[in-house]
């Protein structure tokens, strides 16, 4: 059973709309090694697995929980480098397109005109060529050295496509999220490189996939000096045994240690997005808009008397 | 951020194998109106919720986080109706298909064959024609009233879909779980019809959709007497706004009260899965299983340090 | 622009069920080679017509509209074959499912559960292994000659592909509206050889493909001796220069004259679908059925007065 | 049965070719709520539709009838903006590229590269990101309270789209062809919302969605005087019980009344296509061109010759 | 550039047909990890090689050679599987269904109708759920680490699916290729992972995945004892420095050694396909056939004279 | 079985980059009428030929493996024009991006950004819009004279787009592989169309199709003067009845003779690829890469010795 907080596992950095940026970006999101392929993978391997080998369960689960707060990372951050781009200021109940204008004909030659046609400038369940996620993306053997081996191959990807993308835009909203998925990819590579050591395997020097210089790319250097890149968290409200295998030292044979944690020791505000009239979005007219403000101006008063009301606290 | 308890949102009541029902049943896990759907929907509708209207966006979240745990049920389900089906006992280290026999042999024949070639007997991302899921099935126009009504549409026609799945076998382990889904998505239905009578719309007596007379299926009736098809939970570790529009009398205008609670009262434990030797899941000959094991036996002590280490609780 | 009565073009003999017959019918609908191929690829290919030569751009579009009317008769073909079976004698109103009875297990081991769980005993935009029709099987090459031999291609194919369903069952229902396929399949291939002849193309003997010896199956010699299988049909309102091309001797070189009309020279009822419970359609509980009464009670009165307010006649 | 008059059922206006508008216009043609979908959406549910609700049947399959209509609007339409993208003037017979020059450059890096290799600078049965069309897109759940509902969402987002297509571009052609699919989409949503209200919904303001100011876009505003969006046509060359339901009051519940017709009061020419040599369309070179003209020069004799063949009048 | 000697890379063992048998191999043929991706992905991979170390592009580019043997060898072991299955004694120029009878009517309930339909009782490039395979299954990363990584998970993925749809038929035609494919995807796992272990890596013991006791699998035992598994082939008619990596100690730790060879010792007759009448394949009537026949009577007199006049020697 | 030489069958000329130009041959590779098609479906239909026309299996077969070697020079074409595009002179062992610089920041805005992101600018197994390669495109039916005609339909179209390609762009590197698949398409259609000649068909003068002066397109009237517009090749490294159909006056009938031969007769270098740091590729640190440079260098030793062991030469 699953939970949230309204928070991010990331700031997210304000810089100029980039819709390029965003297109390159849902290659991290939608594509076939992107987070919603990792979330899906780790958590079908994890419901599905057969035996007692519970912390290689629970190595595989921890990151699968974690890829969902990373879709909503880079989902928010797409949606950000897409919105107003370029810049669009419409003021709300003004009629977009008043008077025959024609204030989006930018979008008609940005990369993926769905971003404007069929989301309202947000992330779509694509990949950076448009082509939609599939469910066959998903690797779930049931062989657990396969399974192992897969994982690391599909992180080793991850990882190279972001460092690829890094380098398409020095936009900073980009570059920060882009650099933590870097920095998280190479720990998530660290829990199932580990896994198979405790089977045997020696890595040598082959790891993390692709090699570089890190001190290079700043926003990465900073996160490895926070630690980033070697700790794993198993986001389980009660307990896990992810630290039976996530512990000592590095399969990247490099001296570093690996360390355990339940969560990231922080957590970042959602910044929110604002009201694009020229996409009727959230394109509640002024009658409209008053119901809603009625409603949400009682909620206070309606949310003291249902938490009353279910005389149960929340976990 | 998202977290997770190892349980279950709802019993899986034990029963024979039934390949065949495990593989309708894939139409409500992987399919284009499924939980893999409406889990993905509210996200990416609620990640890129434009505007002020708070208890909008509360309530699209607050189903999709539910989804997920649907999606971890589901699975779940499908893989116990797979799971041995037809029996097969394997010993531990015993060779599948030892001497050359085919132990396997009911299974090309069964309806999706992938279910034991790329599935070790569990559940895949597919419908039930054995195509793949896919992320064009989400939709997230960005305009509040469009998204609300689509919702309802998906509610409406997921619970159809699994009214016809009920009618398809007698088993118990498919029956409980689908009679589960179909009381959810009638209190979704109730969260978005709810919405919009918010906006003015009065639905007269056409909710929820399919009409039938509960009592016939009895264990959708034991559900209704329980409230389950009339809660809505939000699953927030720390507030939501859900309890303001998911209040007051249901929009089926049955004489029936909505209600808003943090998580359902009560959870469930997974029942684990055994293993499939003829899979060769997990696959350990006994060479690695004595690595596996030796780690397993480590954990405690492992767990204890830890814990130490982390110094820091669980949320 | 288009019309139409609510009349079909070939009549849809009675038989007993057969959902696996259905099954393999589709591949005639919805397959790579099917008529909703040819509808849309005619379509596409007259829509965007260069130059002017009109008596092919006339020939290709009477095809395609031809077609349009073929989608219906296999589509209520299909359906019929799939309605209500293996039989399921619902009372209307009586819950499905009555008391936990299954009366659909049935369905899970048809050979496309979609046919039970998606539709509701009722014909769908696949093919005969359950792949949904794509928008790229559509070939407008925008270069006439090559058009033509692409058309000829998917006509020898359909043709092919339906006399093997042919022989898969001797069920009636499937085999008249089978046979009418195969014989106009033949007078399109007709059409478009002709065509080709024009350009100075000599077929020997190889049309039509494949060459069978028609009287083997009785029900396409019947077609055969009323000529169906050499007449093609313009289907336009006012005028078209079809005949300038089909006209004169058969490019079979069999001996036989093509010959051209504005429309069959008969139309057959369209026999309609009764409800089905167990599928929840149409799902008018008691309720709704009374209003829907009403209105359609109300409804002749209504016509006539629309009839009167309209003051215009249809075309 | 099907009938065709070679007019559309809206004028194409004149303007300077766009490319990427006809790109972007190809979502309102092969996307996912695309006039392809509607089209095959309400011609299956009225050709599976089930029971003796004859009005309702006889409602889709009106609106499905008109959009073949559309189908062919919009095909012609992008294939306009396209014709000659940028201007190419090549004389007839003159080769492509005489003598090595390059003159189709500019197509490499237009929004689909497809328009002009796959077609000869015409309209694709794809999305505006490159998609083919897909049978998955069709809904025909066979339970008409969600039939409907579906279609009210379907008819939504299209207009949702089509607005925002408007804003991308002010070339005439495709604003006079979107503003006419904005207006019908009004009309349809109409017809779907007014059907639903005789089951008892009362849909307040929230229709049509989105909401906008028409006046502020004049090529609407224009229809809308005209009555274009509160007028459905049945098509039916015989006799039709749309007008039971829709008449009277708007489901909007702003004021209008609902007017049923046969068809639109006015029908338009076809504007033809020129010849294209850079794209060998239609590709005939001199002698094959002498061959076509013969057979044309010849067609009013054989027309007439055919006609008194026949001995039969078209409908 | 590519040549081809009409033989078999291993034979195929006669056996009773067996459609659902037939089925489950598409798998290893058109599945995400058959053997049409194999071939691809290491073609493109070595057409893509970039940099200086041939080796690893040679001992790439050899297996990808291999694999269009395989896709060949599979291809022709489905097609014997669905030969005539179950048997049908059609007479040649006998008419398929001479007198109305329906000698196909086993075809419309095997698990995939187009081997009956699309194809003539043949292979098809789907998998064994009916999916196309499809481009995105090949990665070419263009990093040599990874690369080699990927293909090792992809012989683990091939060989696992492999030993399961072995024990699903105990019938010799399917097993004598399957368990060739086992071994020679042994070999393979042995050829990447022996690359990696140039760079540093040792495997320990979990090569090769899966693990089995080859002594229960007697058909796969024979090939070991042949030395099948640990053997590999360059198949270049020049050179290659395959040898450079594939030789040495086994990455498997188990004591055996590595060879490279030209090419396999020996091959075999290609068995052929008799005609089907009942799929018209090949479809020639007797006219057509006659006009064959005095082509193949000419071809010794012809072979000769375009030997000669070719004046040119096969390699 | 399959054999392979380090060569190309036309040589690859160098020009400046061009990633636009790259993107449109795409459609010749990957495309629904590429060599990847063309490829597998001539192999389809030669592995499941029924009966004992030989010369028609061998014909069909030719082609065949002739596409094997086109889809490497195309594959290899692609990967020339993206290759550094536009130049980026990266170091080796250099950081791409060092300083946080954004070399790749052309690469967002590239047609397919897969190019850079998926590939290392390198070519995919997808078409001109970013669509992989589908099975589906296959079309192996089973019937010799339907396979034959639909061949020449692949072929046609196969040449029509090559020729659109070829204005797009007047890059030397483009052009020449362009022009040298248009004089290959061109001898196929002959290959298809005398096939058919044999069995009675008159093509007059459709052929070849698309109709266009080769002295406008010099590259094409070079590789026409040279004859390869009407030889054939059978790549069979014993014998082949290729010569018995390919043989006398063209299909064309424009006065040429067709000519069989058992191979072209010359060969081109493969120009091989530098690294590209920018893409990690191959991506060799320093330490890995003085592993590969020792092995590299111990190579003759080993190749000497493995041709020793072998004790087997090559064919």
């Amino acid at each position: 059973m699953f939970y949230h907080v309204r928070e991010l596992i990331n700031p997210i950095v304000a810089d100029e709309p980039d819709p390029s940026a965003a297109n390159a970006l849902q290659e991290g999101l939608g594509g076939q090694f992107g987070e919603m392929r990792t979330m899906m993978q780790y958590l079908f391997q994890s419901f599905n697995f057969r035996g007692n080998a519970a912390p290689y369960r629970d190595l595989i689960q921890s990151v699968g929980i974690e890829e969902i707060s990373h879709v909503e990372l880079i989902t928010k951050t797409i949606s950000q480098l897409l919105d107003g781009s370029p810049r669009y200021q419409g003021d709300k109940f003004a009629t977009p397109g008043a008077g025959g204008e024609a204030p989006m004909d930018m979008a008609k030659e940005q990369m993926n005109p769905h971003h404007f046609i069929v989301g309202a400038q947000a992330a779509l369940p694509v990949d950076a060529a448009g082509n939609p996620w599939q469910g066959s993306y998903v690797h779930a053997h049931g062989n657990l050295v396969l399974d192992l081996l897969d994982n690391l191959v599909l992180e080793a990807t991850g990882r190279l496509q972001k460092c690829r993308i890094y380098q398409m835009s020095s936009n900073k909203t980009l570059r920060s999220t882009v650099a933590f998925l870097i920095a998280r990819d190479s720990a998530h590579q660290m829990a199932f490189a580990k896994a198979l050591e405790t089977l045997g395997v020696n890595w040598g020097k082959i790891l993390p996939i692709p090699a570089f210089e890190a001190s290079d790319y700043p926003e990465v250097q900073a996160l490895i000096d926070a630690g980033i890149n070697r700790q794993q968290y198993h986001f389980n409200l009660e307990s896990s045994q992810l630290a039976t295998i996530f512990q000592g030292a590095s399969p990247a044979n490099d001296g570093t240690e690996l360390e355990a944690l339940a969560e990231p020791e922080q957590s970042y505000p959602d910044p929110g997005a604002p009201e694009r009239p020229e996409e009727f979005s959230p394109g509640l007219d002024p009658e409209l808009q008053a119901l809603v403000d009625a409603l949400t101006d009682y909620k206070e008063t309606t949310a003291k008397k249902a938490a009353k009301k279910n005389g149960k606290k929340t976990r």
